[in-house]
């Protein structure tokens, strides 16, 4: 043991993760020391509000990013402000000025992360960010490292607690979005404005950064594909219960030979799909590539401490390599593969409709879809509405553009009142 | 990227994962090569016998280990021969001469891994061991890097994948054990002689190599409580699942303050319980730990290719660490804490037992409990044997011990026919 070494950490925002991240740094002091050989030393934490009661000692308390950023007596710094900016500057000019960086900033990394990375390879500095993806499930690592021999081929990921609880909730009670949404709300599992969660920006910011890491290839979070789960009924989880599916707002992205597809929206998972079992504000990221096969990463996305598990794994392994050298597998070169256009992405179609309940609808409805080249796999008459029928159908692979203009087909027909509602299914093939 | 530089590869042993190595270390050799910075070349191949057609070069065959083991011209020694010797022997004299030494032989570093950590850590030499453990599932790296800022409580895995299979196939179509076990074999998922799958024994390494490194402390796999899958029967399974329960092989290390406690059992799990959901040869191996919370690492458990994919990250990692220092946060100081006896732990517990079917029977089950200070969570009538009856007990947690001799009292009451099994429950409780 190199009791006499240390690494000076400086934090910038002490909210909920900054809090966690201080606390078990003291509370497991003896046991990160025990394995890095060296004293991970807090040193200078930022804040806004000067004034406010904190957990730590008040000489470590500063409003001013200089006593952290670029500082010489700083080793590493920590970003947990949030936010594109000012975070993005403030990690650009640590790694210029040599520093570590550690960030659980999923917005700077999916936006900007071209430009930080390119900063910390132009100042060879160190740069981690487990802490942005999932919490404190170690994706980041376990792509960047574990499976770093593996061709990685299709990530799919529940990976935005606030939309698997509502989804969980609706599923397991049978109770509508907006009920789903106030109870989560009541719980803290939803902000006031959940709009970042419930339209799947959270969610694409996350897959994009995965998908880059995965794939080794520039994924910018806005070229993501993105549906939020507003439109999905609880009408739609049973009838999608009945087929043996359970519904979740999924991330996805698959490798093709020269191309990437990446996108988020409700889907439908085979209920024997190991993904299909999570529930509630759990996360969890399902990896197929080569040799490996299929392996799944399971835990808290999101909280103090979770994410400080992940935050305080970073700090310990850029202090080592500061300490002993060494750098990480990680791809240092990317790709710029272009991201698929929406329209040619492939799966199959779950549809709802409502038509008129009378002879000859069926009919009519099926030879639309033939005539556009999609084949059914199968069409279900549901419940009565009035005069009206609920109509479920299931399509086999077909190429989004035609089924989007089929959809638009079908609101033209005159026995057809609405297509209610289109969710794509998984089946978990690579 | 520095594609003049190359670490030199010996494998010792071309069995199932050996092949996987070699294929996928061409095959993905691209990827490999610009993650690693420098390429991972085979070099020479250890076989027992050389006139075997093989899917490597033939002059890359050898029968004297010589040729790789403390020879000058490997730098990487991968050890894939199985069983304790000569692979025990030749991982040291490797070791010793300052090879790194990769292994994925569960057997030698449960049983001989303090000999082998001392090795390595003698001559600074390099040792990695992520495919002793689960296949593809990176849990060892998950503990010793990712979660490396935790203190870990408990381990819960699935990590036999031909017990699994069994009691699964048991659970899904109510056929008995033997019945399952035979389709296993014709599958190819339990050997001709099964005995160290069914007794536990493979379960016990491995759960023996994760303790180790979660709770930094020796645990040799003579060490683990070990019992067998062969006494459950359908009926156990069916009676379970009416109290919400699935049954699975479970190996289990928790971490007392000053003790360990690490078993291998059939174990009843709540449905809810995210390793409930484990099917089929897949394993899994649940974490709790501070301050990450619960988390879940799933894949395959074996196969040539999936125990490739750890293997070669190995031997990434150590190439890497050959080539540019560093080196990994993994404990090198073990404690030697004591291993709890059975008798002393604690557990919930599901009994079933055949007892005459007349008045005052449950009472004087119930009675003997009483005596021993158990209590009963729930008693159950199940259905008639002819003049017997079939009760179905659970208790709440109580000592090993304890049970132990209840049990043997049960079984010389003269209403009790037998008692047929006990089945430990857990509820996932840190």
């Amino acid at each position: 043991m190199e009791g006499e070494r240390r690494v000076r950490v400086g934090l910038l925002g002490l909210g909920n993760v900054g809090q966690s991240v201080a606390r078990v740094l003291e509370e497991n002091s003896y046991w990160i020391e025990r394995k890095l050989g060296a004293r991970l030393e807090l040193k200078k934490v930022l804040v806004r509000d000067p004034h406010k009661q904190r957990p730590v000692p008040v000489d470590m308390i500063t409003t001013d990013a200089r006593d952290i950023v670029a500082h010489p007596k700083i080793d590493i710094v920590v970003e947990l402000m949030g936010g594109l900016e000012p975070a993005r500057s403030l990690i650009i000019q640590s790694l210029q000025a040599g520093q570590a960086v550690v960030t659980a900033n999923k917005e700077v990394i999916a936006h900007a992360g071209a430009e930080i990375f390119q900063a910390a390879a132009v100042s060879n500095a160190q740069l981690a960010f487990e802490g942005s993806v999932a919490g404190g499930i170690p994706i980041i690592e376990a792509l960047k490292e574990a499976l770093a021999a593996n061709r990685i081929s299709c990530l799919m990921g529940i990976i935005n607690g606030t939309t698997n609880f509502i989804l969980s909730k609706m599923a397991a009670e049978g109770v509508d979005f907006s009920t789903a949404l106030t109870e989560a709300q009541r719980l803290g599992y939803a902000e006031a404005d959940p709009a970042a969660d419930l339209e799947g920006h959270d969610a694409a910011r996350k897959i994009a950064i995965l998908a880059s890491i995965a794939f080794e290839t520039r994924v910018s979070d806005d070229a993501v594909y993105r549906q939020g789960i507003q439109a999905v009924t609880a009408d739609d989880i049973a009838y999608g219960r009945e087929l043996g599916w359970t519904l979740k707002l999924l991330a996805l992205a698959r490798r093709h030979s020269e191309t990437v597809e990446v996108r988020v929206h409700p889907t439908f998972l085979p209920n024997d799909h190991p993904l299909a079992s999570v529930h509630g504000v759990s996360n969890a990221v399902f990896v197929q590539g080569y040799p490996v096969g299929e392996t799944m990463f399971y835990g808290p996305g999101a909280g103090g401490d979770a994410t400080a598990s992940a935050v305080l794994a970073d700090m310990m392994m850029v202090a080592r390599r500061r300490l002993s050298g060494g750098k990480e597998l990680g791809c240092t070169c990317f790709d710029q593969f272009p991201i698929l256009p929406i329209a040619t992405v492939e799966t199959e179609y779950y549809l709802r409709l409502e038509a008129a309940d009378k002879p000859g609808v069926m009919a009519e409805i099926a030879r639309l879809f033939g005539k556009n080249a999609i084949s059914l796999n199968s069409v279900i008459q549901k419940r009565s509405i009035g005069s009206d029928a609920e109509i479920v159908l299931v399509t086999h692979r077909t190429p989004e553009g035609k089924l989007q203009n089929t959809v638009a087909a079908l609101n033209t027909l005159a026995c057809v009142k609405a297509v209610r509602n289109v969710i794509r299914i998984e089946r978990g093939q690579g």
